[in-house]
């Protein structure tokens, strides 16, 4: 029996409540497929076009006077946990009562701590919500003192940092009831960021990388594997190009060379890589897969393997 | 030690965020003051202002454009969770932290199961979401089933069912939550409501009442004591009037009689002693307390208990 961390990307999920439905109940088959095989699986996932949504819609409702305050960052994340995992939870659910297994699913709303000092703080890169007449944006930039980025022509947009993750507040409870034998869904959108300022946890208006998030939380849980699930079947270098190349294993060493060839895209392999890299330096193995072939690469068959 | 459900109000937790953070750090204490005590503490909450937040503000980025898709009903409930359980969970996790008292604090999304037979959904009664012109109201009438209601001269609202809660999907891992020790925030908003259908959970729109939902996991987990806190102090007969009179104590039989003679306000102290006459029902205690007293109210020493 193996303790797998499988991270789902927010991408995959839809863009309605509708698609992300019938995508996730898709998503549930293998994600059982694991489980039927014996392993205790923990779901992190992303939120990216989730959380944008419900950021845009409850700041475009508050400055049209429809609703009273305005909601934080943070919040939407909390939000956009309890609605993608609500999804997961209830097509999990009903896929295992199909196949007769009798297993708990769970979603946990999940904080996890960022360091108020992370260098990240200090060039906020993660653009969220509307877009903005540079004049409004300056408006805002001084009465609240967001970061603005222009976008590809599009107006401005609020960027907030992208900080790493360094601890997990539910852990225990995540540990406790995978331990227990149930299905956890955690860290969703890589968590909701909190500081720790005298002792107390304070949510922050940032974006943790669900693939850091994920491999943060395999490693506190003292996981088997980590399973980063993409939309190709295994890692490529020269992508795109006449001389393509998939790679079935890669070690850390290796990965570094091909990090300095800049051979992974940032803000898409470049982070699954970085994140696999920090898992299998704990000497563990991780794993980029696409999502059908999750249970095939768990046998060395199908994706590309990481490790030390 | 105590196995206690209490039952928060939605209307306790204010209008905007910054509303909710701040009146949920006050909520904190006394919760913690139960902790304290040694009691295992499971908290249900309302979600009424904070749902139709979310559903109001989702529906008009929505209808203006904004957003790709329409946010149904029971998926703006798994958000409402995600954000007021995001609250609960720091707040409590603070001021434990603060009295150094190692315990986790957990909020779980929660699927709560009614019938799609209940009477209920024949005279669906709940109001949710924006007032709309007559037209406007009959079009969507037509286009997508729902009902609406004339509210008191400002528009017609959607209405939808308040249907009796069955069962607790995730009662299993709630309870063993509980019995390792996690303080638990669970069926936020009554829960998400979900009715079965050839095996599966399917969500629906629909208002499960908080403080049934609260009475039926309390029964469901074995609770020893439902605590739901309200504004005053103790139940009143004659409430408001000269002769108003506050009870300490009522049995399931008196409470009977004052129903009978309509001492108890519909959508207000009514269902709050039904929920506490269901639960009483099992030979346990329920009692009815505001929320500062709630820890004397344990005690005996303030709010109403009510029993078999």
């Amino acid at each position: 029996m193996k303790k797998i961390v499988i991270a789902l990307g927010g991408n995959a999920l839809g863009d309605t409540a509708i698609e992300q439905q019938q995508l996730v109940e898709e998503t549930a088959k293998p994600i059982v497929d694991l489980v039927e095989d014996g392993n205790q699986v923990i779901i992190a996932h992303g939120n990216g076009p989730q959380v944008g949504m419900i950021n845009l819609s409850m700041n475009y409702a508050y400055e049209n006077g429809i609703i009273k305050g305005e909601m934080p960052f943070p919040e939407c994340g909390a939000m956009s946990q309890g609605y993608i995992g609500y999804h997961l939870q209830n097509a999990i659910g009903n896929e295992l009562r199909n196949r007769g297994i009798k297993k708990d699913v769970t979603c946990v709303i999940t904080q996890v701590v960022v360091d108020e000092y992370d260098e990240a703080f200090k060039k906020p890169t993660k653009p969220i919500g509307a877009f903005y007449e540079k004049n409004v944006a300056d408006k805002i930039k001084s009465e609240k003192g967001w970061s603005f980025v222009e976008d590809a022509g599009r107006g401005y947009r609020r960027v907030v940092a992208s900080p790493k993750p360094i601890d997990v507040v539910e852990k225990n409870v995540i540990d406790s009831l995978v331990n227990s034998g149930s299905i956890v869904i955690t860290v969703g959108g890589g968590g909701i960021p909190v500081v720790e300022k005298c002792g107390k946890y304070e949510g922050v208006p940032a974006v943790i990388d669900k693939d850091f998030a994920s491999a943060k939380l395999a490693e506190i849980i003292n996981a088997d594997s980590l399973v980063i699930l993409t939309a190709i079947s295994k890692v490529c270098i020269n992508y795109g190009k006449a001389n393509q190349q998939e790679l079935s294993h890669l070690t850390i060493d290796e990965c570094k060379k091909y990090i300095a060839e800049n051979q992974f895209a940032p803000g898409s392999m470049l982070p699954k890589i970085l994140a696999c890299m920090s898992f299998a330096s704990t000497g563990k193995e991780a794993i980029i897969a696409d999502l059908k072939n999750a249970k095939k690469a768990l046998k060395g068959e199908s994706g590309t393997i990481i490790t030390k």
